[in-house]
């Protein structure tokens, strides 16, 4: 059984507001939550089915400081903001925001203004496949610790640092070069010459790129079309674009 | 005002039974609805609020035969299955299935058991973007005709045919060289080389491609990974091939 307090708690906590308040996310699901037991992050209250509790009985050991609550699929699955979850979930403390840091010859990801916390998830996902460790978003951008965030970055919110500043501080800030995501201008990203590191910079689901960050880009990118979509969803453009700055610097 | 009897329509055809009882499905939101009225698709039933009604005026005058209601955009939400709808829901008669075709030159795209309908509508944005018309899906795979489905589409549920048939059956009468995507074996996709026209089979979003079709493929292909994520969301991992496609046949 899960107590009403933790409902409570579990459901304020899909509001930014009260995540901000009470400095606390939630991680669900069995991928995710297993991954988080092998790091630092502090876990307040794990949540989990007998099922998943016998069958990681070793790694539940590990955090054998940590409140454990075991109960049924079926109060798991409805207080879990997932469709169903038969395994765990777990209520963690967000940790201090962290600084970006430019690693050599890497990239960084810059994201303005991100609404959907499906595509910001995805995009963690596709950073950490392709070795990107620093994200910077603008602070429009939706909040990493939204639980559809997590889902959707399956462990990968682990491993890929999320910092919110003003893109207009991080560019003044940049020496590298700034390659921009355009839907009707700049060069094909299949013939484009990537730099070892630099920035890539992808614009919000409905607007694109906003013209103030213009004047940072150095190299406008294009994904060419051969068909009659007319635009792609920004987690996917990412994906493209990550794919051919890798395949390029190691031609 | 929606009536009651349609609010129970639209609420039925979220089922994939009922879908087929009544051979009709749902498009919604203003991209998708505006596409759709300048195709020959049989409309049943317009459900517009004022503000799209008057914004396009020329377009529905075109359609004047079909029946046309006008309410709030409060109702026209309430009904819809989006989150929010301000614009357009529309009554669709679903065409009779139709065989799919091997265009010479081109791929199709095979699917197996993809479960996700925002998958396979991602899916169909990405092959309409990348100029593939032709989706051959196991029976399976989650039904096109799945509102979601339609939604991530953005519109090219009109223009990809989605065919379902046992891949078995499909593969036995296939002539083209058939690419498979793999998570730990086979080519790396940025060095393979790619045959004019093909078949790209993807596999499930959990178990990836069935052993029982590995005899039909004829390059195994692989996204590689310069960083820790596990896995790519297969409708990334199709658009990356697909990219991939595209550019080395232009090289």
């Amino acid at each position: 059984m899960i107590s009403k307090k933790y409902i409570k708690l579990i459901k304020a906590l899909q509001q930014r507001k009260f995540r901000k308040k009470y400095k606390l996310f939630l991680v669900e699901g069995s991928k995710n939550v297993l991954e988080l037991l092998s790091t630092n992050y502090s876990i307040r209250t794990l949540i989990v089915t007998p099922v998943f509790s016998e069958a990681h009985k070793d790694a539940l050991n590990v955090i054998n400081d940590v409140e454990k609550i075991i109960t049924d699929e079926k109060s798991l699955s409805s207080a879990s903001t997932l469709k169903s979850n038969n395994a765990a979930l777990a209520i963690v403390e967000i940790p201090a925001p962290s600084t970006y840091q430019h690693l050599p010859d890497n990239y960084i990801l810059a994201l303005d203004d991100i609404k959907d916390p499906g595509n910001l998830g995805t995009i963690l996902r596709i950073a950490d496949w392709y070795g990107i460790s620093q994200i910077v978003c603008s602070p429009e951008t939706t909040d990493v610790y939204n639980p559809k965030v997590i889902s959707a970055s399956m462990g990968s919110f682990l491993r890929v640092q999320v910092n919110y500043l003003e893109l207009d501080t991080f560019f003044s800030e940049n020496q590298s070069p700034v390659y921009g995501a355009y839907a009707d201008a700049g060069t094909n990203v299949h013939t484009a010459k990537f730099s070892k590191g630099g920035v890539l910079l992808m614009g919000s689901e409905s607007h694109g790129i906003h013209p103030n960050y213009s004047e940072y880009i150095n190299h406008k990118i294009n994904i060419p079309s051969y068909g009659q979509a007319e635009s792609l969803n920004v987690s996917i453009a990412t994906a493209i674009i990550c794919d051919n700055i890798r395949r390029s610097s190691n031609e």
